[in-house]
């Protein structure tokens, strides 16, 4: 995109913090302000250079925005969004960064009816079980994929707005409707944080010290936020529990397997399972 | 350990080809024999540099050897431990690197009985989801947990021995029972890997251009080697179906946390597994 005058960043951790200093890195704003309740996190976002400006008033933080983006926890984005709304100039347009998406669009969608173009849903497929703007980093876009979900009466401009915007952080940007991103990410991710999460709870603490490479990577993301993901499992719910009910009976088949020896029926998933593993890549 | 004029390795693959490397790279043995019945991972294991000689004929890769490492398949231990006990030198020792110890020591024992100084039982705690000589690498035990697993009888020089071989290619040592090892190891690397097959086996295909990071993470051991590890599933079937149980419950109990919106039994199995994933580090 051309530069932005006024970008706000309602929200600095590490998504938020990371837009900063991209946009930063690669000059594409004049002025980036970061917006948060919590002081501590507002002083490490201006020490790494994600923002230039922090304020705790959200009148100062957003009444000269271009481009509001909302990277606070999913319970908070529809708040948030609808704060903006009122306090932002009718010219500038606004995003989220939410990893659900169903009830944010939806619930935005209603309240701002009859102007659907002042905000576009969006998702980037990139973060870290690491959290806070001390983890930030400039790349964290750079080839991944931003799902954006606009609502079906948002005119061409603002998507083009949106896809721009992420675009020009290197991000791949793909349009999806919000109530299918959501069902598509409860299988991607929603469910593994909760598989690891499960694995790594019933992992007997004694036996930790021999826990190598397979235990490290396969419970990676459960060191994520506990608050964070317990808000994104109940906006997704519904979905993350289809996907999980299949997970237990791929597991129960896979138990009644091993107890009757059937090592070809094991060897079957196993081999399915690496094929779909060795389509993603490394 | 002091150098070992001659070294054979019973099966070139990642890990054969791993000790043949280290052992080169310290300037451990004089002269590395890999015996394997395919003659590409010979030559490749031999383009690599992890090995000095190859032969396709047992007599000739066991009859002058010092120190024997069987590093077949674990289907295919026990065969090749009691060939390489009657056709090595009698002051020779031999071992393996299974990721299973019950059944192989077991075996081992009750053949070898009368003679416990043979053999002693080894897991390297390091490994990679890519296989073969080509991956190979002289560092894949620095720093690693390797675990023994002697038997009651054996005496402490051969002990001794076995911590000095693993030690002196970079790996800390622990003794272990046989059968602990593998009540341990169900739960810290058999049953993730079930885990991170069964998952990746349930992700609608559809969906994989929308998986990040946390699916990469959680899936990655899913691209393992399907027959290496039907054999260790078979070989530790009654330990890896006792985790599986106890998975299965905790992600039946989740299921219902989230089907009722109990936030609070959620987050507290979150917040657990992120303390039990952060004892071990990234």
């Amino acid at each position: 995109m051309s530069t932005t005058r006024n970008v706000a960043i309602i929200g600095v951790g590490l998504i938020g913090g990371s837009i900063g200093l991209a946009l930063h890195k690669r000059g594409l704003a004049e002025c980036v302000t970061g917006f948060g309740r919590r002081q501590e996190s507002l002083e490490k976002a201006l020490a790494v250079g994600a923002i230039d400006r922090a304020t705790t008033d959200p009148k100062d933080a957003l009444q000269e925005a271009d481009l509001v983006i909302v990277a606070t926890p999913v319970a908070s984005v529809v708040e948030d969004i609808l704060r903006a709304d009122q306090l932002a100039p009718r010219a500038s347009w606004i995003t989220d960064v939410g990893s659900t998406k169903g009830e944010i669009c939806q619930a935005t969608d209603k309240s701002l009816k009859g102007r659907p173009n002042r905000f576009v849903g969006s998702h980037p497929l990139a973060g870290d079980h690491r959290t806070g703007p001390e983890n930030a980093r400039p790349d964290l876009f750079e080839g991944r994929t931003v799902v954006i979900t606009p609502p079906p009466a948002t005119n061409t401009n603002t998507i083009q707005l949106a896809c721009e915007f992420w675009a020009s952080l290197g991000a791949v940007v793909r349009s999806m409707d919000p109530a299918e991103h959501d069902r598509a990410l409860a299988a991607t991710s929603h469910l593994p944080h909760l598989v690891a999460s499960a694995l790594a709870s019933v992992t007997p603490e004694e036996y930790l010290p021999l826990a190598a490479t397979g235990w490290g990577d396969t419970t990676r993301i459960a060191a994520s936020d506990p608050d964070l993901w317990v808000q994104i499992f109940a906006q997704n719910s519904n979905s993350v529990i289809e996907q999980l009910d299949r997970l237990i009976d791929r597991l129960n088949q896979l138990r009644g397997a091993l107890d009757s020896g059937s090592t070809e029926s094991l060897r079957n998933t196993l081999q399915r399972a690496k094929e779909i593993r060795n389509a993603l890549g490394n």
